[in-house]
């Protein structure tokens, strides 16, 4: 089976997750885009009327004639098939539900430089920017690494697996996070990187992997740009001693 | 099997995706924080430290001696056991992609009016929230919703359902969004509720449901509120012709 993969070119994005894990997993795919005239296949493929199971937005995975859009749904399906997921579905359901959780700081990552509005540019809300930095950085930063650290302490016998005692989607996604935090907010990741020291070396570990060491060498992996959803903007990332948390 | 829903009393937020099906689904099930002393038995459970698999926030569902957080992993699990997913792997992770796109129209619903960051009060963030409305208003709304009408539209054989012919848990999600704008934003959804005939119908459709028509005249059912996720301020429902789209 040749997958192929449809999302924007130019921009790591959400697509990222479903590229490390076609490339951990050692998949024959395409990703559809950055081939030539592939950006038209994509636009035609979005705009396709007949098209009975239409995603909202890329990404979205063909898989012969099943149509499989949502990043996480995406590894949802592809998991198992790429032994990158448990077998059992508690297992399954648990993977997946820290991929939804990793979702939603994706999402919060993003909204940091878009938090009134994607239809905006960012420079037409740095003062909203300003503001939704400043929680995102000192509260939101700490509250989901936190998270995802105590499930790594909690997960003895993983040896430093998120799910299980191998590797899985989740790992993948948990090195993106990272490595995504890092460029985009490396002062404030500087200064609070020592409270997640699995999550430091399960990034260690997953950059070591032969199959993303090779993937991250190569020119399928498109650099960190201010294009995509992890952005480095300087102004938005001052490391502040966290503000008191409150009801909302 | 009796379920136990956890999630926070005083108000429908996502827990009432899940109340929702398991109603539909003629369950059995408490919904804890509800129950009197209930609300340390939520407080307890998401602080317990011996929980392999920590919910990072509520909602979560005990059944038996699995514990599943994140409302659509929820669903996804419930949906096949409650009669309200197709059997079939393709039928199920459409079902699924589906509720996810609910999740994010119903996160940028919260979004609206707390744009800035969530430990702040909404009074603190109230001029970004017009800016964040006005887009919502004017360009999320039409476009998630259009999306969810043609979604209705091309499921020919469905007659009003959204996935195969049978009514699913996305039906009932759809309703909720559906009920949700239209208290949240009245003269937005006034305005546009006629390019949506499909979606109205169905929310019609649903309400009439003999389990659903019970649940919604019963205690359970609490009213939608300004502490929950669809919240009305009328400053933030100002109906406008659509600005145009950009690039973000």
């Amino acid at each position: 089976m040749r997958y192929e993969l449809y999302y924007w070119p130019g921009i790591q994005g959400r697509g990222e997750f479903v590229r490390l894990a076609l490339e951990a997993g050692g998949a024959d795919y395409v990703d559809v885009a950055r081939t030539s005239g592939g950006e038209r296949k994509l636009m035609q493929a979005l705009g396709d009327e007949r098209q009975q199971h239409p995603p909202f937005a890329p990404p979205f995975l063909k898989a012969g004639r099943v149509v499989i859009a949502q990043s996480a749904n995406i590894l949802l399906y592809l998991g198992p098939r790429l032994g990158l997921a448990p077998r059992d579905e508690a297992g399954r359901l648990w993977c997946h539900q820290l991929q939804l959780t990793v979702a939603d700081i994706v999402k919060e990552a993003h909204d940091v430089h878009h938090p009134v509005g994607a239809g905006l540019y960012y420079e037409e809300q740095k003062r909203e920017a300003k503001r939704y930095a400043k929680e995102f950085t000192a509260e939101r930063i700490p509250k989901y690494l936190g998270y995802f650290e105590r499930v790594l302490e909690r997960n003895a016998r993983g040896a430093g697996h998120a799910v299980g005692r191998k590797l899985s989607y989740v790992d993948l996604s948990l090195f993106q996070v990272m490595a995504g935090l890092r460029y985009a907010f490396p002062k404030t990741m500087h200064a609070q990187e020592h409270n997640y020291p699995k999550l430091s070396a399960l990034h260690d570990h997953v950059t070591g992997l032969p199959r993303i060491a090779a993937y991250l060498k190569s020119k399928r992996r498109q650099a960190f740009n201010t294009s995509g959803i992890f952005r480095h903007y300087p102004e938005l990332d001052r490391p502040t001693t966290g503000a008191k948390r409150r009801a909302s």
